[in-house]
Parts: C-alpha cells; structure tokens; sequence
C-alpha cells in the first residue's frame, strides 16, 4: 500500500519569482548586507516587522524538487500531492491574475510530470479574477494530468466561502469532480491573542488561529446552504476539519435550538453537519495526537481520512535531526489511533487518497 | 449514583435587580407598551437591537429556584451547582464591585440553604474592584458552606488570564482549593463570522465564537506558564474544555516547533498541555454529541468530566416539549460514548462531581 501524503506544499520558480519581485506581504527578502539572515518568507502581516528576523527562513525546501524528493524519501512517501502554500494567488492583481495562475499552474503540472509517478497537484484558482475567468481555469485543469483539484483559502473572492458570488465556481468543481482542498491562511484579528501574545512565539495565531478559521469557514458554508445546493461538492478540510469533528454536536445543537433559523424554516430542510462530515468532507490527518484523529475518524469515518505532513513547515529545531517530528507525530497518530486495525491504517496512510485522488497504484 | 448538574445558571434577585436597573449590556429590559415581547435579557453587544425582540426572552427560569428544581425533577438531576451566568459581575463599576459581589453570592448561598442537598454554587469574584478585594472575596466564600469554587470568564482584570496581575488571584484560590469554573462570554470580533452572519442566528457566536474563546484562553494560561507557578490551580472548562481535547496535539506540536520559545528556553522546562489536561483541568460534559465527549475523555480522562446541562440557555423551540433536547443530547451522548460502561457513565453524571466538588453523597 503507498503512502500518499495529501497535505504539502511548494512554491514552482514561477510563483518563487512573484514573491521575489514584492515587497509587501506576501513577499521573499534577501539581505545581501547580512548573508547570515538568509532569504525571509513572510506571508503573514502580524510578521511583517523590519527585521532581517522578519517571517521565516525560505530554503530550498519550499521550492526545490529534490528537497521534497529527499524528504519524502526518509520518510518513506511513496507520492506527495503538493499545493501551493498560503496565501495562493489570493492577492493578485485582477487584471494579471487569471494569466498568473495559468503560469503557476503550469509550472506545477511540469514539476510533477518531470517526476513521474511521485507527484500529483492541487491547482490554485486566480480568484482576484472574475468569476468567468476562475471557471475556466477549472475547466483548464482538468486537462492537466497530474492535477488532482484545487487548493483554496477562507477568503473566497474576497469576504467567505458563504458568498453566492462563488456558486458557478461550485457548479463547476462540481461538474468537474475537482475537490477543494480547503486550508486557512487568514487567521483571526491578533487582537484575540491579547497583548502577551508575542510572548509566546508563533504558537497562538498556528495552533489555534489555523483550525479556529478553518472551523469557522466550513461552518458558514453550511448555514448558507452550499451543500444543499451543491450536493456533490467535496471538500478535504486542512488539519483534520480545524476543529469541527468536536464541535458539530454543539453546531446542530445551536442550529435546533435557533428561534431565527425556525422562523425562516431552516431548521427542518437541511442537511446536517455529520451528512455533510460524512458524504462531502474528506479530513487530513494532520492533527499531531491520537486523541483529535480519533475524533476525525469518528465524525467523517477511516475511509475518509488521509494522512498529510505540512512540510515544509514545523521543520525540526535541532539542525542535525533527520527525520521530522512534525511527520512522525502525525504517522504515529494514525497507528495509536486505529490500534491494531493495520488495514485502517493503511488506508488512511495512503490508500484512501489512492482511491479518493486516482492515483495510479 | 447522584446525578450533578455542574454547568447551569441562575440569576439571584439581588443580581435581576441590578440588570433591570440598566439600559446598557448587560441589561433586562421590559416592554409596557408591548406586553406580548415579554422581559427581554441582552446581554451581548451583537444582540443590543433597537427593537422589542433583542436580546433572548427572560422569564423565572432565569431566577425563580422553583422553575430550577422543576427542571432538575423533569429531567431526573439531583444536585445543581449552580453559577451566575455571563458577563457576572465583570462591568461592575470599581469602587461598588466588592460590596455588590458579597450581596450577590450572599444571595446566591441563601437560595442553596433554602434547598439544602439540591442547590450547590460556584460564586462571583468582584474583578472589576482591586485585586486585594478579590482575594478577599475569594477567602470570604470559603465560609458559605454551599459555595464550591468560583466562575470566570476568559477576560480577567481586563486583559486576559495570561495576565501576571491575576496571580495573587490564582495563588489564592490554588491555597484555598477553590476550583474556577472558566465560562466564555465575550466570544470573536464580529468581523470572523463575515458580512452574513446575521442569516444564522445566532448561531456562529454561540457555536463557535464560544468554544475558541474558551480555547484561546487556556491556551494562553498554559503559555504564560500559570500551571508552572500554580501547579494545584484546578479549572473546570465549560463546555468540554471548548475544542483543547481536540486542539492539543497541535498546540504542544506549535510549541516544540517554535524558534522564538526555544530561543528563550521554554520549551524544555515547562509542563505539556496533556500534563494540564490530565491533573488540573476538570471538562463539563456540555458538547451535545459522543464524537466530541470520547476526545474529551481521552484527554482528561473519565474520572475527570461532569455532566451538565447549561439550563437555562437552549431551551426548546416547541412550546410543548416537556424533556430539552439540550439536555438529552448530553446525556445520551454520555451513555453512548462509555459503551457499555455503567460505571464510567455513572461517574460523568454525578460520581466525579460528587467527590470532586465534595458534596455530601
């Protein structure tokens, strides 16, 4: 059975060259007057300082083939579905945008063909463009080979994925069978962190601001109805749903007991949140504890989970470790969690996303 | 086996005066001139409307003892320990706020002795008054022989429960052994839930802006190191624990992988959020579904959750209902997620609060 990683990122030089040629988030800095710093990634504006600490360090990691090869290789992943990293092409200039994400896309699709049977991809949508434009990139990428669906933020075409301006982009990855690969970016306002929150690092915007986005999305595409009207529309959720495994019982419980939705007659007719968890969610499993993807099981089921790293990000902190703990976290996740079910395990290892994304086994 | 509601609200008289006394959240407004809107409680900025259905109907549920005892009968509870509900006394003005705290929980232990073995109570700390008159709240409650700890919200003196001015608070309460039952209320800035989110109700504040509020603070907690320095603090966490059952394999990963908090040695020597979740956390069985219940209790463990009911909030829409469905939802999902189990279940109902809240059994 292979193992298939679902949740990876890279930038191609084309999308390398965009963030090079910036500077305002998202942006790549170099330092020439100070080498030691390296080149800085910087894709969030809480970030943004005027440091040479500024961001994060950008290796080759993030946009060379072979540093995904290797990692793959010592951690024993058969086939990588890589996505670009947030923020995508969400901060395009409209006018260029769809023309961009062609090149990017392509790009891609050249990455993955040059390594045949290793790499698959999530296309990224010039959603800054008009609607048309988005659609036919859709339909554009389902002439790609490798291209396995598309990844998209929270944002939309600009304020959510309850927007009833993004139903034809639905219609279409509906029609088309392309999966969205739904992954935060935006966070919450720093102001929830209080005014302690630099005190602790990076944690509080990426352990809790990633999944508390993310749950908050998904949950506004259920309350506007998108499943019902798109009833064949599958999302695969990053970071095994944010959190919405845990919460669905207290969201239908709000939902029964909301005097405004029974007013409008939207309690009766209306899919529930553990329908929509089981028919068109898929989760990672990228969720570093048994304890959480034994939630995830339980509200979506073991065929609907597949395992992800997130390299290049949560690299190692001690320069010599080889293998990544961010990885191994996750891997033994998926034993500790289905027991001695190795089947299962399997499964969720690689051989639901076989099944899920057509990957030639 | 009792069962123990330990999440369930009352307001005393003493507290219904000062919030009909108000025109501003929180506040409970009556509408002569429109006898058919009832008393209305408002006691959200989000829900201060100018019209005569703001806020959330208030009727003797909110404050007659009776209509408590009827809904712990109807639904076979025989211990409450009961709590003010949100926003308590936190908008208290300064130089009132210790008086009013000691005529509210005075009021609130009067109630519990009129009902001896039925009603036990967590009291209301004057956060608003100095921290000296705090403490001295909090070791004036030792005496009220039905007091069982103390409710708070994640605001603190006004900055959060990272704030390092709360720690004569927390040393005395960890000396005194008073549990802090840890209740949201001021959830995420409207700006997370988007331009629609009146569609819904209310349901995205009350299904989600309250678990991450939750989350975000104990979170900060843990990161400001309070559980270092008050290694017995115990906190009951509402609403199973918001989503940090969930959450926690991400947060401890966040933390081990951070260069800043690595860089300032406190990765090494600190306790991990499982430790917490393990010896000083205490979850409510409040989250309406087994999935979320079996993450709960694999991260704190069994003989750490307690049922409750968060009566009055979430009643039923249909008149008629004489069982809520708010309360069987927990119930049930106590039932289902012990299996077969009696014991463990037993203990969730009642069992666990009856030992750890020592109430006589």
């Amino acid at each position: 059975m292979p193992v298939v990683d679902v949740h990876t990122h890279m930038y191609p030089p084309a999308y390398m060259d965009l963030l090079r040629s910036r500077d305002t988030v998202p942006y790549v800095k170099s330092f020439p007057d100070h080498p030691s710093a390296g080149d800085r990634l910087i894709i969030l504006p809480a970030e943004d300082t005027a440091s040479t600490s500024r961001g994060r360090p950008i290796g080759k990691e993030y946009y060379d083939v072979k540093e995904k090869l290797a990692f793959m290789d010592t951690h024993d992943i058969d086939v990588s579905v890589i996505s670009l990293a947030n923020p995508w092409l969400d901060w395009l200039p409209p006018d260029s945008a769809a023309e961009t994400a062609r090149r990017v896309n392509d790009d891609v699709e050249r990455m993955c063909a040059e390594h045949e049977g290793r790499l698959y991809a999530f296309g990224t949508l010039p959603l800054s463009a008009s609607v048309e434009h988005v659609v036919e990139e859709i339909e554009r990428l389902t002439t790609l080979p490798h291209m396995r669906g598309i990844v998209m933020g929270t944002s939309g075409l600009g304020s959510g994925l309850d927007d009833p301006a993004l139903d034809p982009i639905y219609a279409a990855l509906e029609k088309e069978k392309q999966l969205i690969f739904l992954h935060p970016h935006y966070g919450l306002p720093n102001a929830v962190y209080g005014e302690r929150a630099s005190d602790y690092g990076h944690v509080l915007p990426l352990a809790l601001g990633f999944p508390l986005e993310t749950t908050i999305a998904v949950t506004r595409m259920l309350l506007s109805g998108v499943w019902d009207r798109f009833p064949e529309l599958n999302v695969l959720v990053a970071h095994s749903g944010g959190t919405l495994p845990f919460l669905a019982g207290r969201i239908e419980s709000c939902i029964a007991h909301d005097a405004h939705l029974k007013k409008e007659g939207k309690i009766t007719n209306r899919r529930s949140v553990w329908d929509i968890l089981r028919k068109n969610v898929y989760l990672d499993a990228v969720i570093y504890a048994d304890v959480g993807l034994k939630a995830a099981i339980d509200a979506s089921g073991a065929d609907r989970l597949m395992f992800g790293t997130d390299h290049p990000f949560f690299p190692p902190l001690d320069e010599n470790a080889v293998e990544w703990e961010s990885v191994t976290l996750n891997s033994k996740a998926v034993k500790s969690a289905l027991g001695g079910n190795k089947e299962a395990a399997d499964a969720i290892m690689g051989g639901n996303a076989a099944r899920i994304l057509r990957l030639p086994s």
